[in-house]
């Protein structure tokens, strides 16, 4: 991946490119048939990886198993006491898989249907025996300096977890090394706490997301004062809808965290509400970070173009006021190059250097007179 | 129907005629006479069908009938346990309908006086045995590119579903499809159930008109870089205005929504409440679409303006340095062309080169001097 | 009254009258000395009408009685078991009108105080044995497209209703009428339905109000396009002014509405309480038309302002390049209107035609690259 | 005092001056030292009085006694059942009047803190004993159009109380007429009645401070649509900051006087709280009309904006058109001054007449075509 | 510290500076790796400080006792009723301090990881035997004119009291003195009386950074009145960031602060919750400032803004009427130095003074008509 160095210019075409990409992520394109029977398990949006894999980590406070496959079947886990079960999905375009687990464990075919269509808003639903997260992780592509969102689904039950991603690769990894190294308290705790660690480390990355947003703006913004092309527009507004896809992803994940610490979801333990608490905290310090953004963007915006307006303002005064000197001169050489009989200026040995010199004064006068009135 | 190829241009008239739409649209033109009775019943609105039909169909678990007319009366069914019936009224120009049905069923005179005036809020009313439901639903005419509601009233008692629409055409075939095949669970659900998967159809259908309102604002944005023309300003107007139809009938319908699913409402059954939180979400998604729209508009807007006076400023910067630029040449052959007796170097052999190549020399400088300042 | 025609130019003088009545529509300028006794009944506000009138209507299931007259001792009722009494009194300027209704009644001296000082915000405010309404009655002027507000105010006890307003003529007299030919369910309902249909009537009103606004709203939006005059501008800058008035009417009205309806005011009825519903919904189906007549102005101020300074800048960019292709032929023009001894192109026999030429080649040049640049 | 008469010019210098002190009135410029002990008796602000004087109302319902003095000890009563003390300070700048009274009555240090300190924000806090009540009188200074707010503090017990203000002059004096004539129910009421009493002056007062800035307004609107200069532009932003603190004054008043009337506060009795909600109501109004008047402001500046936009883009209009009539006919000129000897029309005797027409025909035909165009 | 004088222009490179600057505020440049476990202990910012330096001050009522060290171990008090002890830490590189903290007196690892993570929003949470505050210490640097925050952290238990700062130096200077000098009731108090004295003085710096602030904004004002140069743009600019700064230390504490003083907290005393009071109003009042200095930067900047676009116009306007004078005059001259043979005018004795009075007139009376336009 060649990643541009601080200061490249942003290719033109980029932001139109850009803009259809903020549609699809607006108004999912792959929609299922409208007025089809709720519970319709149809994948919505775009397929992002040839095939399904599974993969399983089964653990209690000593002891670890993983397990991986391609068939979902094969890995579903019997309930085991002591023991808690994270199933992994990556890649959602075979909705047979959710249904063999929706049929297993008794999930609403409305969750199910969730989980495949890939433009919900984050949320958090409490269901009888089972609570449903929706949240979306986000990356950043520096080259193209987009913000892409891939949502990511948890099912926890007693003892039991799915996740349902996109596409392989995740910010999880970190979570999955504590499980395997029993780092921190994560291998004692239940599956509700599994929940946390994961929901955790997707907010934590949004802050990576940020920096390097941050810096692109930062350097836009000395863009900004520095040349008055139209790239840094066009830079400004594509940062407009990348800071709509942010939002879009973290205003909703606050509303839905608050039951979760603060206690209305039965399965979450009263333990793991402290840890959801600074969850929350976080994604607000996201929100504000992003208001901010969106605010210093607006800055860099208003500096931008009061920064072009003030360019072209110094440039046609400047030519005009080259204009506005020799227009008068030229009238005087006009008078003097009439062919009038009777001028009789024009046959006095001093008159053409004397009218030189005359032109040269107002040349100077005028000069000055725009210099007192501080015009440059 | 012929839709217009992307990348057309939108004819210049078509704002004029839309504004009036959008003003009809917003306050009814044929209202009833003010400080009539409450429960006068009067059709207000455009008459968009010529005459009534009415179309029942009644259905338990295992069986399914359909019957259809112009007169309500003889289609008005007896209560029948462990049946439902669904009787869909097209066209409201006739107001003995109205009286036909209130007479039977005892529905409060309000109630049919609002099926009447079409151009109510989105609304869920609560009586004593029955509630009511006011919907908007939705279409979009892709070659005048505006966004056209028509209103849809439910009044759903025990086993008995009323629907009335403006006119005939709807969003609702696939229920009636899924009823005629059995589909999911609507055979045997009750008329809660119906009035949700009937409500879920049309939110469904608004995803359909956002996916080609956002379409087409994509164009615009393309639209909006590549020229500077009043048709682009014209036509970001318009769909400012789309989008102002869009929200007044989505905003209210989510708060319509919030004490269906939450259980203020006493006819709705348990097993229905989660199916209406998920259409719920649905509209909260819509809303949301429709907001980022709105900042998309927005933002292609400040693109076109930025973008027409970028492009006013150049042409105006290369036409005054070229004026600036001859201004002073001009000038000096004034100087020369004066008729002074004493003028010595006109009669030297070498100033007519030597003054054209100091001419030449201004010029050069002066271009060299407006590069460096990158004017141009 | 000679209503204009559409198309019509607004007079250039008419938004500074309208000025001041905005503001004396928001800070009454004749008020009762500051730091007066509360309670104080002086009337503040222009004195519209010569003389106080008052009509009563005493009416019951079976009988109606109407009685007239100037003074208002005379016409104030015993109470009647069975029988309703709707006491209308027309022009506010006599204070001592309130002193005698005050003293027989029982009203607190802050209600009556409010009837007098006719800069209230609409409100409803509980007491003891009766409730108090105010209100405002709007009504359109065409000529000087100006919405004026007329103050109502409701004291409802129990079979007694008191409606004060500032002058004759109001949009009650379908109410009367309805009355005198004992439609609807008028008759047997107690004070608190009249109440209803008094409030209803006016809310009503506002539609037809709201019609006139939008169809001049909508012939603004075609002048915006059409002509750069500043008179647009001076009319979009009126109805801003028209709405601030409509909105300062309607938007305490909802909140007013709110506890009547949901049956916090003990002195209404459970069957009434359903109609008031019905109003408050009309109440914010009016607020929600104001609002997006404040938005299409909005857009289409911006359209007018966009067209001004798109025809502006097609004014300049003409005239420079005229300006721009004549420059530097006369610099051509100039040189060989030198007096230079020694110019051997003045001798050649095609010199002449062949600078012509060439003049003509720059010009054309020229336009071809402003043609290709698409400058025109 | 010379009030300016209506149409005078602001001054250009009165904003500047006016903004220190604005920023004065936001941040008290004479703090006491950060850190110091909470409840350190400093006053802060700016000293505004030579020196106190004390003034002291003692009334029943069939007695008054007035005493004054510039000590405060000798002042203080002894509680008296029946009698109601009022006892008015003129001028904070002496600590020890506030520790004699807070030391004679047991008031709480913060409360004490709180009068001395002269940039509190408008509040009601309720003690065990008392309550405590801060507000902002209004005044209007015509000469320099500023509104400037002196703050009176209230403190409310049983049968006594204190109000103290920055200097002498207020707008209480009807209520001491009141008092003096036993106007009203005035005498009969208890503290908590006086302390309405002096709320509702303070209040009433406000309207007449929005009167006359309400004229300003107008005045200022007319000028903005007269004349461009720059002085409008002033006299606009100086308004702007002097209704910054009249919503600084007004805003937090709504809220403190919420708990008042709604009976949160329990030495204030069921009687007075009627009153309380009609003051209440009034500040609500207060707030909207200042609501309001920024609204007219804005539309104002942008009327002014807009006409100072069209004025420049006449002016430039016009001279540009004059230009570029006279600039290709100078090239016509320029051509028949050249000297080739071969320009066959100069010996033409109908030439020179011929291209005199030819120029005025070229003038009128662009006049014409400018004219067409509608460009003047 | 040089203090550079009123009036004296902001250096052109420091807006750029300070951005980089701001962003690095938002989001944290150095932040523990995402998705490590929650609780690990890692500091994130920059390192303000070369070492840790720890300083205790143990008091009662009558005694006082400080200690200091480098070290946290030696200085961990054992409790002892009727004292006070409070411990605070300058630095916060080294995690190891936290560690031996919460080891020894149990409190909670996320509370631990608040500490270090310097970022946080400020904020106060209740734990079961002890309350954390989260706050944001500010400064303002006046010849950068940039606002720093610093985070201090209080953990406040039953007799003890943890405050935590980057870096030494801090405004709690006068705190210490106070308890040194045992002024006011701070010596009586417990650990929830000196938090409130902690919180108060922190809060009691921000009108002094405030009144800078204000100050500067004043400057500006004038400035942006006086000249059109760009640094006024990039000082408005800055505070615009700087003032985001503000209100992101400001607006949580409000909410903050709310819990403390309405008595949620159980830790704090009744006695303290009117102290606490007293700061949440300061709070609001801190706001209220921001909120206003917002809305003059912003006057401010329209101002600025619409007085570069007046004096642009002045010069335009008055460099155009030059040349649109001269223009016709050249024309005349243009004519008259035609070399047709049969130009009868020129032969004519008072030809050529006729034409100087010619052009003498016209230009006057284009002057007139431009002065009688009001055109200058």
């Amino acid at each position: 991946m060649k990643v541009p160095k601080p200061g490249n210019k942003i290719p033109e075409l980029a932001p139109l490119r850009t803009a259809r990409r903020v549609i699809g992520r607006i108004v999912s394109p792959v929609r299922k048939p409208p007025g089809s029977a709720p519970g319709t398990l149809v994948h919505t949006g775009p397929r992002k990886v040839e095939s399904v894999t599974v993969q399983r980590l089964t653990y209690g406070p000593d002891h670890l198993r993983e397990d991986a496959g391609t068939e979902i079947e094969p890995l579903l886990p019997e309930p085991e006491p002591g023991t808690v079960c994270w199933i992994n999905v990556d890649g959602l375009h075979d909705p047979s898989v959710l249904e063999q687990v929706g049929a297993r464990y008794g999930f609403h075919r409305l969750v199910l249907e969730d989980v495949l269509s890939t433009h919900q808003r984050p949320k958090v639903e409490e269901h009888r025996d089972y609570f449903f997260v929706v949240l979306k992780m986000l990356s950043y592509d520096e080259p193209t300096r987009t913000v892409s969102a891939e949502q990511v689904s948890l099912i926890v039950a007693d003892g039991l977890l799915f996740s349902f991603q996109e596409r392989p690769g995740d910010v999880l990894e970190p979570v999955r090394e504590r499980l395997r190294h029993a780092k921190g308290r994560i291998r004692g705790g239940g599956s509700d706490y599994l929940a946390y660690a994961l929901i955790d480390a997707i907010v934590d990355a949004y802050f990576a997301v940020l920096e390097k947003v941050g810096d692109h703006i930062e350097e836009l913004e000395e863009q900004a004062v520095d040349d008055g092309s139209t790239e840094t527009m066009h830079a400004i507004h594509q940062f407009r809808r990348e800071i709509l896809v942010l939002r879009r992803a973290v205003w909703p994940l606050r509303d839905a965290l608050g039951p979760m610490y603060r206690g209305d979801i039965e399965q979450i333990g009263e333990e793991t509400r402290v840890f959801l608490r600074d969850v929350h905290d976080h994604a607000v310090l996201v929100i504000e970070n992003v208001e901010s953004m969106r605010e210093l963007l607006a800055a860099a915006m208003d500096l931008h173009l009061s920064g072009i307006s003030n360019r072209m303002n110094e440039v046609m005064k400047v030519l005009t006021m080259i204009a506005t000197i020799f227009i008068p001169l030229s009238f005087f050489a006009g008078v003097y190059g009439m062919n009038f009989e009777h001028m009789p200026e024009l046959a006095l040995p001093w008159a053409y250097p004397a009218l030189l010199t005359l032109m040269a004064g107002i040349a100077v006068g005028m000069l000055a007179y725009f210099k007192r009135k501080r015009w440059f």
